[in-house]
């Protein structure tokens, strides 16, 4: 991991995982499935920004913790799904074979379905008697940014996108809607659980907004000119796919100034914070320099 | 619609499915396919026991109207990816064709998933300001039914006992799970929101029990004698699938009997409590009486 990466976080996610995990039960496989995607690596991006726009606030990051692991399950989920045969059709994530290839498209719907309903029973779990209605924000922001308004209508532009030349607006959409609105609920459900105001909210919604644009600028470069064995998952599968992406529409060299000034812009938005931004920015940092 | 069924229920219900459901926006397909599958008719059997559980409490429907839309819009996403290729391979339901027949199955899928976040959405998005802790304990109750130990476990062991003999536990599982338990969460949810004390709510949730195996005792009763054209689904599908199902396991006979004394279980639940059960008694009737 680069120095930027806030590596104690991500092993606090991990263990959380593992704690909140349910326990192995008949039918045995569902559970192996569900773990076999959600234990397979990954750098933990959206739990960690839970958890990090949490601790802005002075807020104790375990407090956060079921929430920053449900945005994992939903991330997870999301990647089961897009890889089915008949959505992506994608042999290889972080390195491994696919959910659907080890254990059947079958399960692997079902898996995903269940990560998706596990993410919204960890959350409504949370022992939070003072202040039951923050559990109710953070449930709305974390669904509707998972919905039809969010990455389902992202992926199915997506999806629609495939072999088809798009405009810029198309291509915004489709990343804004499919990565960003989860990066953002990511970021503003933390926030939100350490009780941030309107004004401080909006900063941080500004920073996400610009943060999940890199994040996908930086990923769609990566796809053209990253490393299979590094990424653990294969190069050029967008080119193959005939997708939509920055470099295909703007080519590569804008691409890459393009997630330079959106990182720029996301470590602007924390200026005016009242709490220390210091590792959100390191995280954007992190996003633009990112090698998988 | 036989005498019993509550049919001023499920037209309140179906008027306030079309109010919330969100207005079309772009990319339109997706939300047409939601649609397509949600407006196809249907008893909205889960959505009605939400309701009618409320009201044994003297409760207002119009309050638990957004609850027993989010019951029935996860009952629909559940048919949806069930009745994928993938899955149990369905071409017909409530006699139309299925979703992934006419919408393609990368959209079915997609389809089904945000009716899930709607839900969740739906139901996070009430404004009870004097009580939130009872929606993130609704939630809770439907995330769980919904969930690894609820549908999608006995989805589960139903796929994987597919052409194999099974003994009439399994049977039972898969049943309690598939069906029985988001019909308990949905009678438990609207008790819930009507603030049913913990004596009340266990004998709603007898009733419910029973009631959910009475129920899917006729739905494979029918499967074997039912008329398609009124059952709006392939009879014989479960045969032809070499499904478990309780006439399979147990015979004809005993099957029917078994549904009889499930249904007087029900309504012998209902006797203690304090307010009205008389509709909910009058649907356990209906469940067993019904010929769709």
């Amino acid at each position: 991991m680069p120095s930027k990466y806030p590596e104690d976080t991500r092993i606090l996610i991990e263990e959380g995982l593992r704690r909140y995990f349910p326990e192995t039960r008949y039918p045995e496989e569902i559970y192996e499935a569900m773990r076999y995607s959600l234990f397979s690596g990954g750098k933990r991006f959206r739990a960690v920004l839970v958890v990090e726009a949490a601790k802005v606030f002075g807020h104790d990051p375990g407090f956060v913790l079921p929430t920053a692991c449900a945005a994992e399950y939903i991330h997870t989920y999301s990647l089961i799904h897009d890889d089915l045969p008949a959505i992506d059709n994608d042999d290889l994530r972080r390195g491994k074979p696919t959910c659907h290839t080890v254990y059947g498209e079958d399960i692997a719907i079902l898996a995903g379905d269940a990560l998706y309903s596990e993410a919204f029973r960890l959350i409504s779990g949370m022992q939070m008697a003072d202040d039951p209605g923050i559990i109710v924000r953070v449930i709305n922001e974390l669904a509707t940014a998972s919905g039809v308004a969010g990455m389902v209508g992202g992926q199915v532009v997506d999806i629609k996108s495939e072999g088809v030349d798009i405009d810029d607006k198309t291509l915004d959409f489709i990343h804004e809607k499919k990565t960003g609105e989860l990066i953002k609920a990511s970021v503003r459900a933390g926030a939100i659980l350490a009780g941030a105001t309107g004004a401080e909210l909006n900063l941080l919604t500004d920073y996400a907004k610009y943060l999940g644009l890199a994040f996908q600028i930086t990923d769609d470069i990566l796809d053209e000119v990253g490393d299979t064995a590094v990424l653990g998952k294969t190069v050029g599968s967008d080119k193959r796919q005939e997708k939509a992406t920055y470099p295909k529409v703007h080519g590569l060299e804008v691409a890459k100034e393009m997630a330079k000034a959106m990182t720029d812009n996301a470590k602007n938005a924390l200026r005016a914070l009242s709490g220390d931004g210091s590792v959100l920015a390191d995280l954007a940092d992190f996003v633009y320099e990112r090698n998988y």
